[in-house]
């Protein structure tokens, strides 16, 4: 088995996504995963030119994979050593670093306006300055498909002079995504046949022509031993190469199966589907349904003739099995499939349901209907284990919501400052007792926390006999979403909770008004929490 | 120059894709679509299996593509002329006729149960029935691939069993989508060896491994002369090879486009972003900005080093002209951008700023001080236009905000029924005036729309002088998401508006109360909209 090496840079080239700006937190948490999932390389950003990247390197976890700082080759007329931006890129301590430089003649006069020569001398020079350091050094060989086209000996040269310089590793980049598969191997071939050796050349595309993963393939096939790429296809335009298809396809799939081995453990596949939704999550984007091996709709079989013979035998119209990527197959057509899905889904919760219980058809139509209005189940696990019970008859009528009133006011106030309060009063109703509770929604700064914040506090402050049992809850997150309920757009709102046992759940609710969903998942939140500690119990216990 | 065929199935694998359920008019428009791009063939559904389907033929719209209707081949122990699933494919009357009949002697067993010659016999006589009646026949070879890779021999007796029978076409269907291009290539080029001439092949293929392009350029490559592929890649599970990707890569890049002649004029190009977003709009799906060619984002240059390439030569970082798409090139303002991405940015907004003016130097740090605290400019290019406008001391008071309060109110009505109501109080100020103004928030049916339509209803009620101007505004799209600013959680609100002209821009909003953050960013909805009509101007109008 020959070893391949997965090069990550979802917190680098994924950051360019349009729309994306990744927090310090949340880089620490896709580095984690990416740990989880076991690549090679985790190219953290550039520090020095982006201050959350800085940070990022500061704070970063302790991982098995190379973390990786980014950087620029150095620029002609300074010495390596007093190249401000190298500096920077050294001063975050990663074992690996990887300079991009040019390749491509035209990009060398008309973007650097700087000789060739300069140009080979830079990328030696800092190669060679990083090596001394005693860094694994990368050289990302920028445009190298079109220099090579446009000037075929320049930019061998330019790959030589890296590999020279002690470079580990010469990523040969399409860096505008116009080269096709084809041409992408055509040219690795002639790259290695002028003597780079295939073990330290890695491949870069892009998915402007929908070839990324095709072409990192050609690349493979015609000798290179590293990929670079991102999770769920982030990246600068189109995209860069998906790992998330590139994984499952060279695990499960050959001839790459019994070819080459990876750092991820096969076993890791199953952690693929769920990876790549929490990134999704931590971007508040919306899971693409259709995408590869990962996708809700990757194993839905709506063709009749596809449902009914998958229930023959699924390798019918699946290349590969869902469980292996921590997917599910989903047969829209078969009343019989969504049934047995529920069940497996309420054991989960922990809810037996025999198979023929006509309740499992009500439930399954109630989560339809619901899921019409705009409703998801899929990440608002508690909710979902509300309405189950409900419908069989499990839920006690714990407090009952008389009405509320929440008012959001800007105005000047004494020293003529502009402040904002809100203001929430809620009336519950508990053992036929009304229970009126008003707060203001003010952090400790005594800033305003809107709307929400406040309607929590009122509810949260007096619940009657149950408010033991609510005490050590808190939010910890708030997603909206606008969807599609029926003909009209409607507010999803997704509450996450926790309590004092670090237990957390998700509720949801969905209206028009932003501030009647949120106050829905509230209700369901305080319900679920409810829920677990028989009130007898809770009382017994004060 | 040799012809290739574009064969389009939209409306009918297209409508396998999870959620899609076309009508008769939307399958008329799309048709209408195609027509105008210049696709050969439409493939419009299943007559017998789908009421729709049967819908759209007897309404086809007259246009210059082949229609074509789709079947399967006839059962075992019934003549073509008598098969009633072959009696409903021919009476839809289209010139031609596409059968799909199995090739994988696995599926004859399995899924038909018959033995492989009664399949050959099916295949044989279905399309020979086909072509007596004038019709042109299509083969659909299903799971060809696998159906090679499991009995070479058997797959491709069938393949010849429809040619010897009349078949214009036979399409090499990898119906479960996973068979990698490169394979595809050699079984291709198998399939030609054994003398079934490639002008007589097609090859229809599935994302599932993200390769559905690629796998049907590498059969292109290998000698067929038919793609069959839809709009924006719909269909079962992942996908079908996406038309709106293939026909750009075909007429403008090589070795295709010097090679090879669809029935695309090139000049049509234009239309293909267009008509992807019409898609999507028929759908009421929001188009996917990744996608290759005509997403929002598939020449948007987040880099600052891309970006200030990009000035000098747009060519540095695209592959193709995204006017010839009918696309168009966006620089994003983020985290990343240096001055020369924000000079650029200013001059799209007609704004232009000498190089070296401190003033860039303040916008910059004004623009990153501001994505610290979780604003975004990438999408709000109107919230950019008015920060920048402000910093050159352009940007005129038009209106003053004193004070607003919102309320909403959940409570039960006169008949016992829960409602809820949301009110708001704007006040503003305009030429020393102060103007009141307040407004429920109800749609037609009397619905409530929540707190923040109230503001906007109360804000766009009266605004003195300006009101003229914001009367053919509306609000088309409302974005929330919880993001962090410092280290607080902070909500983010994104607006699109829209006015009579169909203008269409995009503001942002801040704060950690929602309500806040929204009606930050429909003040500079508003004053965006005052910027493009001097006053005196919109007055002079009145």
């Amino acid at each position: 088995m020959e070893r391949l090496y997965l090069y990550d840079t979802t917190l680098r080239d994924g950051q360019q996504t349009q729309g994306v700006q990744f927090s310090t937190p949340e880089k620490i948490r896709i580095a984690e995963m990416l740990d989880e999932l076991g690549v090679d390389y985790i190219e953290g950003g550039w520090p020095g030119a982006n201050p959350t990247d800085s940070a990022f390197f500061e704070a970063a976890p302790e991982t098995r994979v190379t973390m990786t700082a980014f950087g620029m080759t150095k620029r002609a007329g300074v010495s390596a050593e007093n190249d401000d931006v190298l500096a920077a890129v050294m001063n975050a301590r990663t074992p690996a670093v990887c300079l991009v430089g040019k390749t491509h003649d035209f990009h060398v006069s008309t973007a650097l306006g700087i000789t060739l020569e300069e140009n080979l001398d830079n990328i030696s020079r800092s190669v060679a300055h990083m090596v001394a350091e005693g860094r694994e050094a990368l050289f990302d060989a920028e445009h190298f498909f079109d220099g090579w086209k446009a000037n075929r000996e320049y930019a061998l040269e330019c790959v030589h002079a890296a590999l020279n310089a002690g470079a580990r590793w010469v990523v040969l980049c399409d860096t505008n995504g116009g080269t096709l598969p084809v041409e992408i191997g055509d040219i690795v071939r002639d790259v290695i046949a002028s003597g780079a050796p295939g073990d330290r050349l890695g491949i870069h595309t892009h998915n402007d022509t929908a070839n990324a993963v095709a072409g990192s393939l050609a690349a493979v096939d015609a000798g290179v031993r590293q990929i670079q790429g991102t999770l769920n296809g982030l990246g600068e335009r189109c995209g860069n190469a998906n790992l998330v298809t590139l994984i499952p396809t060279l695990l499960l799939k050959e001839p790459y199966a019994s070819t080459y081995e990876t750092g991820v453990n096969p076993e890791a596949l199953v952690n693929l589907t769920p990876i790549s939704r929490q990134l999704d999550d931590i971007l508040n984007r919306v899971p693409v349904k259709q995408a590869p091996f990962v996708g809700a709709s990757a194993f839905a079989h709506k063709a009749g003739l596809h449902a009914s013979a998958i229930l023959k035998d699924p390798s019918t119209y699946e290349h590969v099995d869902p469980a292996v990527v921590g997917n599910e197959r989903i047969i829209p057509m078969s009343n019989q499939a969504g049934q047995s899905n529920l069940r497996r889904r309420l054991e989960e919760t922990g809810i037996t349901v025999e198979k023929g219980n006509p309740a499992l058809g009500e439930m399954l139509s109630e989560v339809k209907a619901r899921e019409d209005r705009g409703y998801t189940y899929d990440s608002a696990q508690a909710s979902f284990e509300l309405l189950a019970r409900k419908v069989l008859g499990q839920l006690p009528a714990f407090f009952e919501v008389d009405r509320y009133r929440v008012s959001i006011e800007r105005r000047r106030n004494a020293r003529g400052e502009v402040v904002t309060v809100s203001e929430a009063v809620v009336a519950t109703i508990v053992d036929g007792q009304k229970i009126l509770s008003v707060s203001e929604s003010l952090d400790e700064a005594g800033n305003d926390q809107g709307p929400v914040n406040a309607l929590w506090t009122a509810l949260a402050k007096d619940l009657g006999k149950y408010q033991c049992q609510i005490d050590d809850m808190r939010l910890v997150d708030f997603k909206v979403r606008i969807t599609q309920g029926g003909t009209e757009a409607v507010t999803r709102v997704i509450i996450d909770s926790e309590d004092g046992e670090g237990r957390r759940w998700s509720t949801v609710g969905v209206s028009a008004n932003i501030v009647d969903a949120s106050f829905e998942a509230l209700v369901d939140a305080v319900t679920w929490r409810l829920m677990q500690v028989p009130p007898a119990q809770a009382l017994a216990g004060e």
